[in-house]
């Protein structure tokens, strides 16, 4: 059991409030006056969810994009954010990471309302929250409405910001799409609206295709199975289409895409990629060419 | 300049929304709805804002009652929480935090309705941050409505936290009433509701009285004289009632009072201490036995 599953499970034995969704889900929900409130919180820690040598202006970006994207996947209309905010010591990294935060705030009509400012003790790895509330106007499609007989699709392709994620690691100057998609992920907010009146149940996919599949599964006490891997062109063309390949895309993180159940039958409002279908039991499935592949132990980011 | 000056200065050249208020408030204010929502947050650092050595309950105690203060200041009724960890890697100390956190937030009807939690490098100090939302439903003091003529009030005496702190520090056993001023403050939630339809200005004193009095001065364009510095009996039992002791209570921080103006003839509607009276100018008067003193070089808690 590690660390987190055990506070966590302290946290549930606690929290009482109907909105906090029994801490299954990405959001808690706030009845105020007559709209519902939708509110997500991230931390990012210096060396655990980026680089050290990572551009400030990415790290800003991501950290508003993360947020964003839990919005996203709620349908839900960015209202405002709190930040809080570990000075570097550094004016000119602080005025990039600022750049970078609200490049993405901007672009989603997402104002910062405030927060705090502090110093960490020197050699102190930093971290930085961002509290992002949306306003829920219509329904809000949980994780766990998944039926049997719907199908499954993603906004876009999976994969792309693990391989980011590696070459960024390897050389903290590579640029290109890949990278890209590992610095500068684009929540999908204007998607999330317009699925949010249709999809049985959605998700963001922070940490993996197959770990979030699986997670939708497992709250809709449904089966699922994966028939088809979306890889981008800039992926097949860096490492193939292999099956490994493949499974490796499935189970890297940080893709930020939506990923959604639509009763069969139903063409999703969206550019969006098919990729599975819900059906009676438990359990996730991956087919990789027609043929069940066993699933890989750990199926994406766990924390 | 301060690194915090600069990174708020950069910060309000961005900030365009009304609902932060321009970065000068303690709360942002937020319409959702037909109603007003109310967010604070506030970050504490390991070995900043608390000791390492102080107890995980008091540590988890003191964020909650940061947050709901501010609430207090502006009248408004808690109605959610959200909460950024750091795990400790020890499950009793987790448990001791959430325990110390819970009392406070329970204790004013503060759901934790969720938030994020994260594991940090080794050796790093941790921080822990809240955002606290509220529910305005009527008229909501900010700290510029002072206006000549007022009488100034405080809900207690100033300075115990601050002694406490120094006992803490030398003696991390040490326990009393001053220590529980600096290790568990009292939101006062219930004072503020009560108040806020009759303050011209409020604030909560978290940083020492002289600099919140003068910042609540600068902020209505008034002058604000201080002729009484309430001490409690522990604070003149452990210290006596100098004119040091009294000056270095009014500097102290953490204190966790209101700090209210009402207009002349007034009576305030809660237990409060009379302190002195706003007149039109600028700038702080602090008077001790009647007779103005010269205001210590450092005001209070500047961050």
């Amino acid at each position: 059991m590690s660390d987190e599953y055990a506070f966590l499970k302290m946290l549930r034995s606690r929290i009482v409030h109907d909105g906090a969704r029994g801490l299954f889900d990405d959001v808690a929900v706030l009845p105020v006056g007559d709209s519902r409130l939708v509110l997500t919180s991230d931390t990012i820690v210096e060396g655990v969810h980026y680089l050290p040598a990572d551009p400030p202006a990415d790290i800003g970006w991501k950290l508003a994009a993360v947020n964003l994207s839990d919005l996203a996947a709620k349908g839900a209309r960015p209202v405002g954010c709190m930040l809080n905010y570990a000075l570097s010591g550094d004016a000119a990294w602080d005025a990039a990471f600022l750049d970078g935060l609200h490049e993405a705030l901007d672009r989603h009509a997402m104002p910062l309302l405030g927060g705090d400012t502090v110093r960490m003790p020197a050699g102190s790895a930093r971290s930085y929250s961002l509290t992002a509330m949306g306003e829920a106007t219509g329904a809000m499609p949980s994780r766990s409405g998944a039926q049997a007989g719907d199908r499954l699709f993603v906004t876009g392709p999976v994969g792309d910001a693990g391989i980011g994620l590696e070459l960024a690691r390897s050389d903290p100057t590579a640029s290109g799409p890949l990278v890209d998609a590992y610095r500068r992920p684009r929540p999908r907010l204007a998607e999330g609206t317009l699925l949010a009146p249709f999809a049985t149940a959605m998700m963001d996919l922070s940490d993996g295709l197959l770990i979030d599949a699986a997670r939708m599964a497992q709250a809709s006490d449904v089966a699922i199975t994966i028939d088809h891997v979306p890889l981008s062109l800039a992926l097949e063309k860096a490492r193939g289409a292999s099956t490994a390949v493949q499974i490796a895309a499935a189970r890297a993180g940080d893709d930020y895409e939506l990923l959604f159940a639509l009763p069969r039958g139903a063409t999703p409002p969206v550019r969006a990629i098919p990729i599975g279908y819900v059906s009676s039991g438990t359990g996730l499935t991956l087919m990789i060419d027609g043929a069940a592949v066993p699933l890989p132990g750990r199926l994406g980011w766990e924390h």
